[in-house]
C-alpha cells in the first residue's frame, strides 16, 4: 500500500524539459512524480517560449533562476551546481527524443522519456548502448502499465492460471482523427507529418502502448514475424490512420494489434484480451480497476482492483482500497515511484529487481513501428522482426 | 409487426431432410417454419435410422406414411402425390449438403439448406446455376440475419448513417473447443475431419457467419483480396481452430474477421462493429436485441429493438414489443416468414422484392473459406477475391 | 432439453378467449401453446367483433364454425363436442378475467388466466376454493418465471447457495407513461381507469410479475406486513403511476420494490437482486440468459443460460444451447410446456410434482396489489399482510 | 482543465490532524490538498502515537519541530508563529470530530472535516452558527462530489434537461461487512459502536454521501418527510448494518436510499438513478468517467467526461482530457482546489461564488441520520424533516 511517505533516503531532485502551460503530458509527469514525497520539481525547461516557461515555472514552486530557455542551457547550468539535478523527464514533440536524452544521458542524468523514444531501431539501438555505457536509469513513458490490473494479468500469467498462450488479441482504436482534425489542432498536425513524426502515426502514437503492455504481461514471448495492413483513410493524411497487424511469436501464439484514430464514435477502444490453453483475461483501458477472467467452462468473473484475492504484486500499488476508482494518474504515480526506487537503488550500487519499461521497451516500439510500416509499405508482405 | 396469423394464401407443404431427435439444429428449424401459420410440416426424413425418424415425426404429428428413410424416397415418394411437399429444409451433415440441394432443386422442390451449402466454389456454382434454371427459392441457413437489428444496420448503413464505411470490424470467436473435445464428441469429430468438413473448421462453421452479415448489412461492397493466418492449437487437430482474417473490399474499405474455437472462456463471441467517416455501430449475437450507435463528437447511445425511432424495415418483424427480449428463434422464424413470403411470390410468378440469405450468400461463404484457407496453407499470403 | 416432439399423450384441444388480431399478447400465448406439439388451437373467441374474431380465426386454422362469438357460447357449444375444449387461455382486458375464469372452471375447463387474476382478494379466494372444487389445472399467467434462469436461481437459494435470503431488491420501472399517453392509447386509457382496472395500475401492471418472481424463487418466504409510498405523477391521471414498497417477511428478511411506468428513458427496468448472507444474485428481465452470481470476497461471476455448471433442472428446458440467446417466448414456450404437463397428469390422476404459476401466485398479486393501494391511501401506513 | 499551476497567491499553510502511518483517508486527503501548487503541509498531529506521528510528519518533510504530539498543541503552537497555519484537515474517528472542529474554528482556522461533522443535529447547529460567526471557510469531506459528472449532472438538472424531478433513486449498498469483521478489524469495530459512532452505523458511513450528492445536485429540492426501515442483520451487531429510507421533497418528488454494509458480492454499490419529466440521468461511483442520459423515447445514451459535448462548468476540471480515466483521487484534488480557492477569496474578503460541501452539507447528514435513526427505532414511521 502506498501512502506518500517517501520511500528513498532523500527526494531526488528533479527537472522537466518541455510539458509546460498547455500541456496535457507535462501535467502527468509533474503530477505522478510529485505525487508522494520522492521527487522535488528543482529545474525545468518547460517552454520553447522561455519567458512563459519561466512564469510556469514559478507557479510550480520552481526557483527562476534554474527556468531554463532550453533544454541544453538545462544541462550545462545544472551539471555546475552540486545540489544539481539528478534525473529528467522529457515530454517534448517526438522529434526532439533523441537527441535530448541522448544529450541527458551523456551529461550523466537518470531519464524518463516520452514515447516514441525515437524513429529508426538505430537511434534506439544507439540510446541503448548508451544506457548500457553511463548505467544510469532509464525509463519509457508507457504510462497504462503502471496500472495495477496489469500486474495482477502479469502474475497470472506467469503462475499458469491461463495456461499456455496461444492468442493476444489488442485494439488501440479512437475515433477522435475521423475527419482532417490536423488543419485545426497543432499538435495533431505535427503527429501526422512524416517530417516530424517518423514513418508512421497511429502505428507509434498509439498501437505501440499495446505492443509494450503484451511486453510487460509476457515477457518471455518474442515476435517473429509479422504483417501489416495500414489505410490513410482521411483525405490528404500522408500518414496511416488505420494499421491492422498480425503477428507470429516464437512460442507459436499469435497475436493482432488494431491501431486507429478513425474510429468514430469510440472512446479510446483500448483494450486486450489474452487467450490461454484453458482461460482468457480481457482488460480496458477506460475501465483500469477490472480484469475479466474467464475460464473455459465456468462463469465468466471480474477481478477487482484491491481485492483480497488478487496476487500480492497486484495490490502492492494499492493507494485507496478496492472499490474506490484509480486512474490514469495513479498508473503514472506507481511508475514514477518505481523509477525513485531504481534511482535510489541504482545510486546505491544496488541491483534493481523489479521490472520496469525500460530502455528495451523503447527500442521494441520503435522496431516494432519500422517494421509495420515496411509491410505496410509493401501491400502487407510479412517481415522477419 | 409479426403476429401469427398467415400470411400466405395456403400454408406451404414442408418436408425436413435431417434434423431428428437430439439435433438442436432440428428444433429450431421446425420451430421457425411453424411459428406462425405458413407452413406444414407434412413429409420428412429426420434421421439415418429410420424406424426412429419415424417415430420422432409421428410425435411431430406428421402422417407415418409420409416418414421415409431416406431422402431419396422421400422426394421420389413425394412427387408422386397430388399433395406432395413444396419445400424441403436440409439439415444433415455438411458433407450431404451438396448432393440432397442438387436432388432436391432437381425434384422442382423450393429448398432451405443449412449452411455450408457445399465444400467447392465450383459445386457452390453447379448450384447457383441450378438455382436459375429451375427459377425455385433457395435459402442459405444463416441464421443470425433475421434478427431486426441487422435489418436496422442495414437501413442505417444504406441511408448513410454512418458515412462511407470504412472498417469492418469482426469475429465469432468461441471457447468450446479449446481442448480436444473432438475425442468424446460424435459431432465435433465429424467437423474437425478434412474428408467430412471440408478444407476448414471455424473459418466454415463461425466465420462464414460474420461474412453473411457483412454481405446483409453492406450489399454494395466486395471483397477484392484477402490474407489468412490459420492456426490449430489444439494438439493432433488437422483442422485450423483459429483464423485471423484480412480482406480489402472493392470501395477502399477494409475488414478483419477473427474465427475461433480456442478462444477460452468465452462464450460465442460473436459480434462485430461496422466503423464509417462519421460514426460506428456495434452488435453482439448473444444480445441481439440492441445495436450501440456512436457518432463521433456525441454521447455514444443504444438503439433497442422494437423502439419507435427505429427505421420501419427494423420493425416490421416485431412479434412482442420493444423492452421484450427477442432471440434466436424469432430470427430464424422471421427468415421462415420470408421464405414463405419467397415461396408464394415465387408461385404466383411475382417479383421477390426483399432480400434473404440467397444462392449468392452460399456461394460466398463457400468461396470465403476456400480462399482463407488458401491463404493460410500459404502462410498467410494475399490472395485475390 | 426441450427439442418440440410432444409430451403428452394427445395434443390438448385448446381454445382462447381474446387475444386476436392486434392483440400482442395473444400471439405470444398462441405461439408459445403452439410451439411444440402438445396443443391443437381448436376454437376460440378471438374478438369482441365476432366477424373479425372469425376472420382472424381463419387465418390461424381454426374451423370457422368454432370461431364464436363471445366466451360464453364458446364454452356452451364446446361443451356439447364430443371433441369439444379441454382448456382455454383468457387474454381478455382485465377487469373480465374474473368472470370468465370462473365460467370456464364451472365448465370444467382448464384455465391459462391472464393476469391479474381479479381485483379483489375476496374475488381471488372464491376462484382458489372453484379450482379447489374442480380440480382443474389453473395457470396464472406470469409470464417472466418461466425463463431457465429463474429456475437457476431457484435451485440456488433452495441448495444454500447465497446462505440465508435477507434482502429481496427489486424493480419494474418503465418510462413509457412518463406523459399522459392515455389520451391517445385505447390500451393505456383502461389500465389507469380506476372502474376498469381496479384499485392500481403500476403495483398490478408491473409491481406483481416481481412479487411472483420473488415467490418463484424463494416459496418459502412471507410477507409479514408492508408499507407503499404511491404517486401519480401524470396530470390527470387518477390512479398511481409510481409506487414504492417495502416489505418485511416471516424469516428476518426485508424486501423492496420499485413499480413505475414513469421512469423516463428506461426500457423496461425490470430486475431484481437476491442478497443472502454469503452471496448475492442478480436478473434482468432485458438479459435473461444471464445471471449474476457475486460471493462475497471472490470476484464476481456471471452464470450463462444453458451453461453445464448450472443446476439440471435450469437446462430441462434448454431448446438451443448456451450461448444461443432465448428470449420471451421461450420463457412463455416452457409455461405452456408445463400446462399441457400439468393437464395431462391431471387428466390421468398423477400428482404434479412440479411447480408453476397457479392459482396461488393469483391469488397473491391481487392481495399485494389490494394492501399496497390500502398502505398508499393511508400515505404509507404499515399494513399487516 | 487543471494543469498544476497554482491558482492562489501564496501557497496556503496547512496542517493534518489525524490521518498519519496506516490511514487510508489520509493519504487521499494529503495526496488531494498537495497535488497542485496551492497547499503546503507545513504541521501536523497526525497519530495518537507522538513518535509515529512525528516520524510521519518527517518522511512526508514536515519540519519535526511542527509535528506536534496533538490538535490543542498543534493549534496553540502554530497560533504563535507568524509563518503559523491558516487551514487544518480533519481525519480522526468520528467521535473527535466535533471538538477538534470547534477549536480549529474557534482558533481563527479554514478547516476541512471528515464526515460526519458530529453526532446531533444541536451539536452540527452548533459548528453551523460558529462557522457563521467566525467567517472562515468550512469544507465537509463528502469526497464524491468533486467528480466532474456530478457537476453535469448538476448544470443538466438546472438548465431543465430531465424536465421536473420526480425521483430520486440511491443506493451505497456494499458487502463487505456481511459478516462480523469488527471482531477482527478494530476500524470496523468503532464503527457499529453506538458510543464511539453515534446513533447509527451505514446510514452514517454510506447512505449520507448519497444524500449529499442529491443536495449538490439539486440544491433546490427539500427533504419534507421521510421514514426508514433499518436491520441489524450480523448477529450481535448492535447499529443497523442495511437501511431502506423513502423520502418525500417539498417540490411533489420522492426519493429513495438504499443504506448497506450487508449487501454481500457486491463492490461499493454507490450509484443513482434521477428521473425527471422527460429524461433520466444514471451515474456509478465505481465508473465515475461515465454518465447515463436516458431520454424517453430515445436511444439511450452514455456522457463521457472531459467530452467537448459536456457543460463547461463539468469540463473545467479536467486534467487530462477525455478517454483517460480519472478516479477518486482527482475528485478529492478538485475539492481541495475549491477549498484553496475560496480560503484565498475569503482572505481577500470577495465573494465565494461556487458551490462546495459547506457547513449546511454537515448539518445536513447529522440530521438525515438522525431522523432516519428515529424512525426505525420507532418500526419504520414517517418522520417530519
Amino acid at each position: 500500500m502506498i501512502n506518500g511517505e517517501k520511500i528513498v533516503d532523500q527526494p531526488i531532485r528533479w527537472a522537466m524539459i518541455g510539458g509546460g502551460r498547455g500541456s496535457q503530458i507535462g501535467y502527468i509527469h509533474r503530477s505522478a512524480a510529485l505525487r508522494d514525497a520522492n521527487f522535488e520539481l528543482v529545474a525545468g525547461a518547460f517552454d520553447v517560449d522561455p519567458e512563459r516557461g519561466k512564469d510556469f515555472g514559478i507557479n510550480c514552486h520552481v526557483d527562476p533562476d534554474r527556468c531554463y530557455p532550453d533544454y541544453k542551457t538545462l544541462i550545462e547550468e545544472e551539471a555546475k551546481r552540486p545540489d544539481g539535478v539528478q534525473a529528467v523527464s522529457i515530454a517534448t514533440p517526438n522529434f526532439t527524443h533523441f537527441e535530448i536524452a541522448k544529450a541527458a544521458l551523456e551529461a550523466g542524468l537518470h531519464v524518463y522519456c516520452e514515447k516514441p523514444l525515437c524513429f529508426t531501431t538505430e537511434e534506439a539501438e544507439e540510446l541503448e548502448a548508451l544506457v548500457k555505457k553511463t548505467g544510469k536509469v532509464m525509463f519509457i513513458s508507457y504510462g497504462y502499465c503502471g496500472h495495477q490490473m496489469i500486474e495482477q494479468a502479469r502474475q497470472m500469467i506467469a503462475r499458469g492460471d491461463l495456461g499456455k498462450i496461444r492468442i493476444v488479441n489488442m485494439q488501440f482504436a479512437h475515433g477522435a482523427h475521423n475527419v482532417a482534425v490536423e488543419k485545426k489542432s497543432g499538435s495533431t498536425a505535427w503527429r501526422v507529418d512524416p517530417k516530424k513524426a517518423g514513418p508512421a502515426y497511429v502505428l507509434g502514437d498509439v498501437g505501440t502502448h499495446m505492443v509494450y503492455l503484451s511486453e510487460a504481461m509476457m515477457p518471455d514471448m518474442n515476435i517473429k514475424r509479422l504483417m501489416c495492413s495500414k489505410q490513410s483513410f482521411v483525405e490528404g493524411r500522408q500518414l496511416e490512420d488505420n494499421a491492422m497487424t498480425i503477428m507470429e511469436y516464437d512460442n507459436g501464439a499469435v497475436g493482432y494489434i488494431w491501431s486507429s484514430c478513425v474510429n468514430a464514435g469510440s472512446e479510446f477502444g483500448a483494450r486486450f484480451r489474452i487467450v490461454g490453453e484453458k482461460a482468457s483475461i480481457a482488460w480496458d483501458v477506460e475501465h483500469p480497476n477490472q480484469l475479466a477472467y474467464e475460464v473455459q467452462g465456468k462463469p465468466q468473473s471480474v477481478m477487482q482492483r484491491g481485492a483480497g484475492y488478487l496476487y500480492p504484486e497486484a495490490v502492492a500499488d494499492d493507494r485507496i482500497g478496492g472499490g474506490h476508482p484509480e486512474g490514469l494518474f495513479e498508473s503514472w504515480s506507481n511508475l514514477y515511484t518505481r523509477f525513485a526506487k531504481a534511482i535510489d537503488k541504482n545510486e546505491k550500487g544496488e541491483e534493481i529487481d523489479f521490472w520496469y519499461p525500460d530502455i528495451h521497451a523503447g527500442v521494441l516500439g520503435v522496431k516494432w513501428v519500422e517494421k509495420c510500416a515496411q509491410s505496410g509499405d509493401q501491400g502487407g508482405a510479412w517481415i522477419d522482426f
